[in-house]
């Protein structure tokens, strides 16, 4: 250990996602693992080692009590775990406003390619009369849409309206009960479920004689990775709540 | 003209499919066109002028009298026009019943890619646990899912029916309407509707660790000359009615 | 005509891409088509016809002068003409110089898509370790790679420079000639050439467990339309030299 | 153990695709795994040990010594191993026909899907003027293209070459080096590395107007086992070689 290797804490280490997220620190020559966290440790164990960023791939269980802890030690924190609505998010919220220098970064994509796939859907919305999202996943996924698809789907309708675009042409009279898949903020959103699928989005736009398709296939869950160190690096420099990766990427 | 090119008439040759067809026939140097018919003409123009094949891409009010006629005067027919149920199926018959040696070929697709697209996909149904059908159009289409995904659904059904496959796995317990498409025949069936597309159905089969995925695009209505040609050459050695392009090809 | 219609002039008015302007420039309810100039026409004619800009997708041999003119007599010019090197640039700079009201947009695909496409490339290049670009168009195309192609290529090779990305990751060791593509600016570029095609292009980036693909279709020169009305609208506020559509979008 | 089950041993047992077998077999309610052969192993033990069948996925240095023990000993053979020329394939032969009863099935692709693709691109061959292969893996790879991309490649031009296609259509006359990509067999192979990647193939179909493509993508080992249970329960009732997977699917 070198003074300049920023150390991290990794909850849920012992988990499918917190292992990998071991592995990745480990990996990282400016990143040490200095303390991996299970449920029923003691957290001081992590403050004790020196934690500068912990890091939550838990579950929603356990994720809330995890980062009012490490606010209360001033220890920034890189939240992966789900089931966040807007009540959590204040609660959040009013924690860090007692701790003025902590960062707290939640997203709910680590993976870089589906944060750019959002973030360039939203530029494009604007310039495209239509646009329809097809999500595409294994078969042992209970939810349909995907919460990346719905959350595209959001940001592109919240897009069109800001600029003022109107509803997409669609000259359909006779449909089959859910042929057109199912409405998100009125985008068309369809889900495949496939056996020897892993995880795949394709947002498509048309417009005259145009076509503009972006993809993302994951395909593995080292695709979280990039992502995850990223936000471990940033989260120190960015005091109070940043929801979303695309905050941390230079885009412009 | 030479002793060897086969005469051929075109049924509504002013209408959009029809004066493709009249061009199609008159670029193939071993076919001669020799009567455009209207609606209005007296079809008797096409037996004077020698005809021995006659091609209806007209509509669903006209195509039963043409038919009828040209079997009625030895006259082999190609017909790409819509709307035959098999009531209709059943009173060609019984009129080919009467003329031996007359064959009618009447296809719902005639681009050659879709339909190797729907036998392709036959063949490849029982080897797969899970397969979804993609179609996705203009936005001036009526209907949804498009006919052809529907055939081509309902084949793939058969298929895996025959080979004794069960139901697809799919643990979907939390699903937005419409999300998971519609089902034809139980198989998922998606339609996306763009401005911008033209006709593109893709049929994605799923395995252990593998994806199959068979797309045609059909960017033209040039794409239906070669099918339509080669129906025009095949249908004087095949008495009887022929239902469907893939009759013609040969795939063994 | 309103006092509020643009007055647009459009050169080549009877080539294919002139003739599609024109068509779009009629159908615009805030621009009225006030000169349509053909080779030798007196350009004067679009002087005294009130045009305050100009639309030239003609010829490399006659572009040059269009532009002289134009500028020449205060009128703004939209170019998609080709053949544009760094010292027929410069030329330009210079004419615009000497005009300082006047605005010129010059861009080499005015399709809005393809143009999404570069810049979101060029915006992704950084963060992810693989980048391959595949183009594919029609049999009767001459050059390969693609001029979009290239320029794309390098575009994200300077960006990937920027962000000092290293060379990317490649084993091969065992390759037939030509196996691994066109290399532009080190990124390796695929050229198809297929009956049936149009003009398409992906690009391909990978990461961890990752592909973040973007694609574009492009299926009609209607496509180029949205692109060319949206500078002819916007070169009168933007005084010199404007290189690239992108420019003109609102991307942030 | 019940006496229905097939007795099953697997070579190279501890190796990564001989272990998936093995697993595989395991699974397999009609399979029994009665031998797992390693390196230094008398292969003895698989006779006394009762197999009927042994699969080898090993390495080219090893096979055809186990290849040779098994054709001597009445066992059967599936064999996954690469390396194998017309000199190696004829040694096999001969063997074979010193032993009538039996069987080895030799396959250099045991993904059902890859091979439907093989045998599908062969089929729709004769009905397109053009086509181009692009295959894309993983940059960990050696070669390229791919040996399935190059097997693909000769049996779509030998089908050409069977149906009297001629050129395909293509006018390039200013290319960069290697932008057109590989020819073999006069087929375009474009292959493409790239991190992220697994294992994928793309054949595309061009003609008036229509495009036809037929991808496989292997994103996991597990896409073999299916194939190669399938050649293990039909090898017995195959003697002599048989080359290919397809051989044994019902595609008709």
């Amino acid at each position: 250990m070198t003074a300049s290797r920023l150390p991290v804490a990794v909850f849920g280490a012992r988990g499918r996602m917190g292992a990998t997220v071991c592995a990745a620190v480990r990996a990282a020559p400016d990143l040490e693992l200095v303390a991996e966290v299970e449920a029923g440790d003691d957290p001081q164990m992590l403050v004790d080692a020196g934690a500068r960023v912990a890091v939550d791939f838990t579950h929603p269980d356990a994720v809330m009590e995890n980062i009012r802890f490490c606010i209360g030690h001033g220890v920034h924190v890189v939240v992966g775990t789900t089931g966040f609505d807007d009540a959590r998010l204040d609660v959040v919220r009013r924690w860090l406003a007692d701790a003025p220098g902590v960062g707290v970064v939640l997203a709910p994509n680590f993976a870089l390619g589906a944060v750019l796939m959002m973030v360039f859907a939203e530029k494009a919305a604007k310039y495209f009369p239509s646009v329809e999202i097809i999500e595409l996943h294994h078969p042992r996924k209970a939810d349909a849409p995907s919460g990346t698809a719905q959350l595209t789907a959001r940001r592109i309708a919240a897009a069109r309206a800001a600029a003022g675009r109107g509803p997409m042409p669609d000259a359909t009279t006779t449909a089959l009960d859910g042929a057109r898949g199912a409405r998100v903020a009125e985008v068309p959103v369809h889900a495949v479920r496939l056996s020897g699928l892993v995880a795949h989005q394709e947002v498509l736009f048309g417009g005259d004689g145009e076509i503009l398709t972006i993809r993302h296939d994951s395909l593995d869950r080292s695709s979280f990775m990039p992502g995850v160190l990223l936000a471990v690096r940033a989260v120190g420099s960015r005091p109070g709540l940043t929801l979303g990766l695309e905050n941390l990427l230079d885009l412009d």
